[in-house]
């Protein structure tokens, strides 16, 4: 019997019982009479069950909130036995800000160790495999998670919608906001000297660039900038606070222009569009999310609020340099997807996509795999990633390098936590080991598909954007989820 | 307001409200008399209130139960509002054999990731802080777990009770299961031969003969008992099935012995006691047991019927080379715990310590680290725990070059898990990740406990077991505890 049935029952049987309803005896005169005894101690049984009934569902409420966490000390053999409000009190956390009751938890699936299979019911009457392919970052894989009619129906609308270039050539207004930030040269020095050596390696000037510019220098393309604008005297390969003074803001990205950057130099040489899948967009499409909802045992609310399906295309040659889909969270970044709930404005923010679902829809004739370069590494450290001019990120041409690497086969799905957990049911520290790109196409074309469900690691904020996002009217709020979902995309609003 | 109170307060009530007790107007003679009809329309209210309490109290119960795994496929949001029942079925194993109800789940604690930190109530007006030291295998310490005065009450009992070597300087019977197997020189080899390639490289016959003999082996040993008995004839320290042929069963034993074989040589070099936990042991041994049912969050059932605390004391230059506290278990593995409640007898048997708690009773002057060799190793391939000639597992030698090292602190505790989860809530596999060893004591004494929490990954097998020690008399049941908990050991039965 369920939770819902008994509280009918419950609303069956009140009316009868509760003091205002039932026929009263009309005579209630004396407190010692036989039959006023009579009903009044019922009265008082009736009332006693009933208080306790509904401290009971409390509790079972109680329970259930705070049970899906894991950090419950007391979880143990004498549950059954126990007191849901003792039980319960451990779990939450130190009331040292005013917090909502958190409502829901985050489910994650198990990994259990690599190689692991478990088999999930995602569809009536066909049951799929899922094998965990690595513990850091959590990643399993799917086969036949999509249909071949459904790759072929997501790929048909893709292009009847039309796929535009995943990245400028030059990005533009980052420009402004080094000038608002007004940085000097010997700030913007120490940003970019991670180990605080007083020196830039090649590696640090690398990792910055390719954030600010979009464009992929490998550590021969760089000495060749330093040679052009003879930024580094000394020729050693590294930049000192004097040398650095010596350039201009600008200077790299000017240089690069001048020189003209071909497509293959990109961080990402891709086409790609976005798909919406709520209410009234086509069948398929609406069928996939409540499969991935299925699959990542998440609340359908939070897959429903997240960003719409990413289709992607990459041409023979075309690749996707290893990256995060979502960047670390620190208090005061902001959610883009939560934007409309936060409180404040804040130049930090990212896309808080709390798990990725990459679909293959097709199969690819060479290369396209998709790389974890650091996949179950015992440590991650940033700077291994570029060592001895071997830069792990660089997917055309040390994927072969990478700890793991997944092969494109049609219809297979494959998905990874970007995050992991806080220790209490709900999002925590970005998981570092989910850096992951696109190995170059060496053969065809490659078609792949993202969903990513965003989920703001303040619970708080989460909770108020649900909350904002249900009380607009219907249009507006599917108007309002396509927005938040993305931004950089103007076409989204057009009807599939 | 706790589950027990409600009970009593439900006592307390039905007295009166129940059927049987309460002074009944002597007028129902018509269902239609007036205050019949009150009384009876109360009693039906009772009644069905009182049906919804015990259904949601009965509900109450399996989802305690059923929600302690992880693998539910639909924790999310819609919980709260959801039926428990519906929810609890994807949890069950597929129904191919016939199976009890399986009404405990094993929780596990949340690594999240090397270096997290939870706050744990370990006891009252305390918060101790849990680091997470590994996830392969998941492995936590907690500082200051044991107080001073704890450390010094269980170094003076074991010291009362008396400690004895750890092992036996030659072990015996090993011989006798080889002769009674009647395995012949070919099958022997083949065993030998892991990756089998038609040849026992160094690697292969060292696993052996550490496992069967207690004796370790250095791959320089090894070579020079080839030498003493001419048994690598053509000195490629590889032996050929045929080389193999012409050994005796026990002609390494032999060599050793005729040699002599000291302490450093065995596996172990320590000595230990074991201390009983139950009913009328030093209330600082129950307070522990308590202490480490809270910690590791299992059922106090399984805990009170694990091994004892076992006390260990390592000299100046003892050590205990890298081992397994409990091996691989296939279907036709017994657990020395529960063999009382296992049907067959099998040559197969293992201790299935599911939890290793390991407390360090002093701070060592020098050395006695606990080393984990692989922990968090991205693959764990058994071949290459000795390469080179450098064998990983070698305490004495190699213990720098271990992943992780613990130093003993007075007070400390770490606990892992000996094996994985299944993904529904019980013991599955093996983790290998879970080697670990003593390093060499270079100064002072070094006294550590352990306590292990021993489940069957049969849950049938525990379950029945456990049933079974239920229902012998007091007295039987606390030997019988000890008996399971340590059949090497006969002084266990003697009071503290």
């Amino acid at each position: 019997m369920t939770d819902n049935q008994e509280n009918t029952d419950a609303e069956d049987a009140s009316p009868s019982g509760s003091p205002t309803s039932p026929p009263r005896p009309p005579s209630d005169r004396l407190p010692c009479h036989k039959s006023s005894v009579c009903s009044r101690s019922y009265f008082v049984v009736v009332m006693v069950f009933f208080h306790v009934y509904i401290i009971n569902v409390i509790a079972l409420l109680f329970y259930v909130h705070y049970s899906s966490g894991q950090e419950d000390a007391s979880r143990s053999s004498d549950a059954p036995s126990g007191g849901q409000h003792q039980r319960s009190e451990p779990r939450r956390p130190p009331p040292s800000k005013p917090d909502f009751i958190r409502d829901v938890s985050l489910t994650r699936v198990e990994g259990i160790r690599v190689g692991h299979v478990q088999q999930v019911a995602l569809v009536p009457g066909k049951v799929h495999e899922m094998r965990t392919l690595s513990l850091k970052p959590l990643l399993f894989e799917i086969p036949g998670f999509l249909s071949e009619d459904e790759c072929r129906v997501v790929m048909q609308l893709a292009q009847l919608k039309g796929l535009m270039e995943s990245q400028l050539m030059v990005q533009e207004g980052q420009e402004e906001l080094a000038k608002e930030l007004d940085l000097s040269p010997e700030e913007i020095f120490n940003l970019l000297d991670i180990n605080q050596d007083g020196q830039l390696q090649l590696h640090e000037v690398l990792t910055h660039s390719r954030v600010r510019d979009g464009i992929w220098l490998t550590p021969e393309n760089l000495r060749e900038i330093y040679d052009g604008l003879k930024a580094d005297k000394d020729g050693d390969g590294l930049l000192s606070l004097q040398e650095f003074r010596l350039l201009s803001s600008d200077a790299f990205q000017r240089f690069l222009l001048q020189r003209g950057v071909k497509r293959s130099q990109l961080v990402r040489n891709s086409r790609h569009t976005w798909l919406y899948q709520g209410k009234g967009a086509h069948q398929v499409l609406q069928k996939i999310k409540e499969r991935v909802t299925r699959l990542t045992r998440l609340p359908s609310a939070l897959v429903d609020l997240s960003e719409p399906l990413q289709v992607v295309r990459y041409e023979e040659g075309g690749h996707y340099h290893a990256h995060h889909d979502s960047g670390p969270v620190y208090p005061e970044t902001a959610c883009t997807h939560t934007r409309l709930a936060a409180n404040t404005s804040t130049p930090f923010e990212t896309s808080c996509r709390y798990i990725t679902v990459l679909f293959y829809l097709n199969s690819v004739d060479g290369g396209g795999e998709t790389a974890f370069p650091v996949a179950d590494n015992r440590t991650y450290d940033e700077v291994c990633l570029i060592q001895n001019d071997v830069d792990l990120m660089d997917t055309r041409r040390n994927c072969d390098k990478s700890n793991l690497r997944v092969k494109p086969t049609k219809g297979m799905a494959v998905f990874w936590y970007n995050y992991l957990s806080d220790g209490r049911g709900w999002v925590g520290e970005q998981d570092e080991y989910a850096l992951h790109g696109g190995c170059v196409v060496t053969s065809g074309t490659k078609w792949v598909a993202n969903k990513w469900i965003n989920v703001d690691p303040d619970y708080q904020r989460q909770a108020r954007y649900q909350q904002l996002v249900s009380h607009l009217p219907d249009d507006e709020n599917d108007d309002d989820l396509t927005l938040n979902a993305d931004i950089q995309n103007p076409s989204i609003h057009q009807d599939l």
